[in-house]
């Protein structure tokens, strides 16, 4: 029996990228795969294949293509490909997500990038890039319908058909009132204008002081301010309320969950940024080698409170037995706590100068927890050696390093947050490094000091 | 120096339920107050407390309450509510989050309020429910404007006037176009009702065939649909090509962040659905202490393989210091292999199919760091105790255990993703378990081995 193998999207879109197939062929192509196609093909290629793909597609075709890549993979494409085809990209790009993407770019090519743009549209876009990601004023798209108070509704339908092209792939919910200067006066709704005779104003109709928010306003606020009004976007103002753009919805939704699944990796040891496996292999290996060179350092340094026991662990051999159990139970169960208190700075029911409430709430849980994994690990270690003093040292090691690791866990995030520290990066070692630390001093100390109930 | 202390929100706010203040005055407080003051204020009532807040305040100022609380308050609340107050919160919130909340209710409190409900909006309800959460008939909104083709633009906008208060909060970027027995023929913008002359009749208008999805699709490919297209929305047709509703950009990507979130507190061993540490002590401890059971005896099996080799422990006693290293270090490593491969599947550039693929990508960062870490904790042991043969061991041990650590850790979310168990909650204990046995094993193994050697 022959089976005919299909080649993989990946391999026609090589095998067309060799052969110099034009952006028309590409696009065609692409248009027939489903969407999950697209982004294997396209994220399987070699870089450099890549790349040509990118400069041979329709800008705008490129643009929704750089949509769905790997963020990585799209600056190494866009610091690749020749400035004047990366601008025509960007251009294709939702506001937000041009900002985003020059913030990525090395410096150089940011500005040749810059460079190749309009005047006007790259100085916009310099000034978008300038906030920072996750607030208001790095979340908004500048892209807006906006008219004076005195404009009749028939004027603005008419400036609507005239522009209907370039209007396109606006996200108009709403239409914003202006007053001179860009003062945001009134907001109303598309369809608004539906429902009044053509002869009305738009101040007439426009719903007055609506709710603004500040370009410094943080994506946490922005997230519960969605939450609790049904609004799709909520327009952005300087402190002399001049519109400066529209945050909306879905971006807001959007970037909390990038910072969830960056807080994750981060979290799990992956820090130097997005890995993806098709990067080269000494790249990869030499990102989470930084990791885990830091950690195999406070590793040792955790472990030479073992080797200054030395005497006692080799009069009593079975306390090595229950060392990893120790570091590693305490580990799990901070790293609980810590899970906890990140869930609810995200809710927004704690704010970051709590540590005092959440570790009165933390140590009931150690207390009960610690003494019934103690007992557990008490009764394993009398049920192996019959000596009810070794039971009472791993088991008191046990309760008091778990009360200890739920309160760090649960106060270490808040604490770092207010430093200015990312806590879901620095949680984990912290936490391990000082539970490791402790439970080592706890079984070996315990158990010098009962040295001979141990023995006898 | 005396500080008077202002009230925090919530205790104004338990101050007015205790003194029973009607609904209006609630709600003129909270209003006063920030989006992030109202979710502390609510949330830290007593749950008794909170029910009395929604059920005083409007059923649709309750429902934008209940927005923005954690789940499991929400949860809580509606099962301590009338049957017919929580009704008619419930009708006050999205269809699409309707769902979610009965979904999330006990079977009789979610029956007591469908029977509150009116009989159509029930039923509607109760179909929706049955979708799984992360698909797109589990996302999508039933609320939508349709009309016939044969309607004049006219007589659309006759109807979005009649009925402008019911469809206020509806998000109608679209209007869909349906012929006999619901089947979508077309979709049209808002706004080309304004660009055409009031004889229209929508089927001049409409984009014919637009792309739709079926209710089964699952979360990821529709993240992708909307990334790579400038849709708001997608309408959700059966095989019949009839309108069940429509899926909107936002709430996906809030599904994201949701399920993001979730893999996170999973994969941190918090398992059994939100904690919040206004739950009660005995909840709270018990719900973790299921996690930490199931890892202390994981971690007393592999301690068994200590306690195997006690006579080689006891005669170099050095290697104890080392077993919490290797131990700590291989769930780095493997952890770090982990979050890249759930990274990369909610990129959509791997496939659950391509374990084989993974493995030989995760090898060779295997070989590279483990040799890197073994020979750093080989020269840590040299250094120490002189020793070259203990170096030998340790760092041999730590070498091939990170091998064996990257490449499961890449390899087995993709195998339980595949087998349909949560890669972020058990991978974790798998890799640790695993990896802990085999690195014990290596450096007690291979110490049997050259044991003459290592003591001379």
């Amino acid at each position: 029996m022959t089976t005919t193998t299909q080649p993989a999207p990946w391999e026609v879109l090589a095998g067309m990228l060799a052969e110099e197939a034009d952006g028309v062929a590409l696009e065609a192509y692409l248009d027939g795969l489903s969407d999950g196609d697209v982004v294997l093909a396209a994220s399987r290629l070699e870089h450099e294949a890549r790349t040509t793909l990118l400069a041979a597609l329709d800008p705008d075709d490129a643009a929704d293509l750089v949509e769905v890549l790997p963020e990585t993979q799209v600056v190494q494409a866009m610091e690749e490909l020749a400035p004047d085809d990366a601008a025509r990209i960007v251009e294709g790009l939702p506001s937000n997500e041009q900002a985003d993407l020059l913030g990525d770019l090395e410096e150089p090519e940011a500005e040749a990038i810059l460079a190749e743009m309009k005047p006007g549209a790259a100085l916009k876009l310099r000034r978008l890039a300038a906030y920072p990601d996750d607030v208001a004023g790095g979340l908004m798209a500048t892209e807006r319908l906006a008219y004076r108070p005195r404009r009749t509704v028939a004027e603005v339908v008419a400036d609507l058909r005239l522009h209907a092209e370039q209007y396109k792939d606006y996200d108009i919910q709403y239409i914003y009132v202006l007053a001179r200067l860009g003062r945001l006066l009134g907001v109303l709704r598309m369809r608004d204008l539906l429902l009044v005779p053509e002869t009305t104003r738009v101040r007439e109709i426009m719903l007055r002081d609506p709710d603004t928010v500040s370009p410094d306003v943080p994506l946490d606020e922005l997230r519960r301010l969605f939450e609790r009004h049904p609004y799709f976007g909520v327009p952005v103002v300087d402190e002399r309320q001049r519109l400066l753009g529209v945050v909306h919805k879905s971006d807001v939704e959007e970037a909390v969950a990038e910072r969830t699944e960056r807080d994750f990796q981060r979290a799990q040891g992956v820090v130097s940024g997005e890995e993806l496996r098709s990067m080269p292999l000494l790249l990869r290996a030499r990102r989470r080698l930084g990791w885990l060179t830091i950690n195999i350092v406070l590793n040792i340094l955790a472990a030479t409170v073992i080797a200054a026991h030395e005497d006692t662990l080799s009069a009593v051999i079975a306390l090595a037995v229950f060392l990893p159990i120790i570091s590693d139970m305490s580990g799990c169960s901070g790293n609980q706590a810590v899970a906890v208190t990140l869930r609810e700075l995200s809710l927004g029911v704690i704010v970051p100068t709590e540590a005092r409430r959440v570790w009165r709430k933390e140590i009931g849980v150690g207390l009960i927890n610690g003494v019934l994994l103690g007992l557990l690990v008490a009764l394993a270690a009398y049920a192996w050696k019959g000596n009810a003093w070794l039971g009472l040292v791993v088991g008191t090691a046990m309760a008091v390093n778990t009360v200890v690791a739920v309160s760090l866990g649960g106060t270490v995030p808040l604490i770092l947050r207010r430093a200015g520290v990312d806590p879901a990066l620095a949680s984990g070692p912290l936490l391990t490094t000082v539970t490791d630390m402790l439970g080592f001093l706890l079984v070996l100390g315990l158990a010098s000091l009962w040295l001979t109930r141990l023995l006898g």
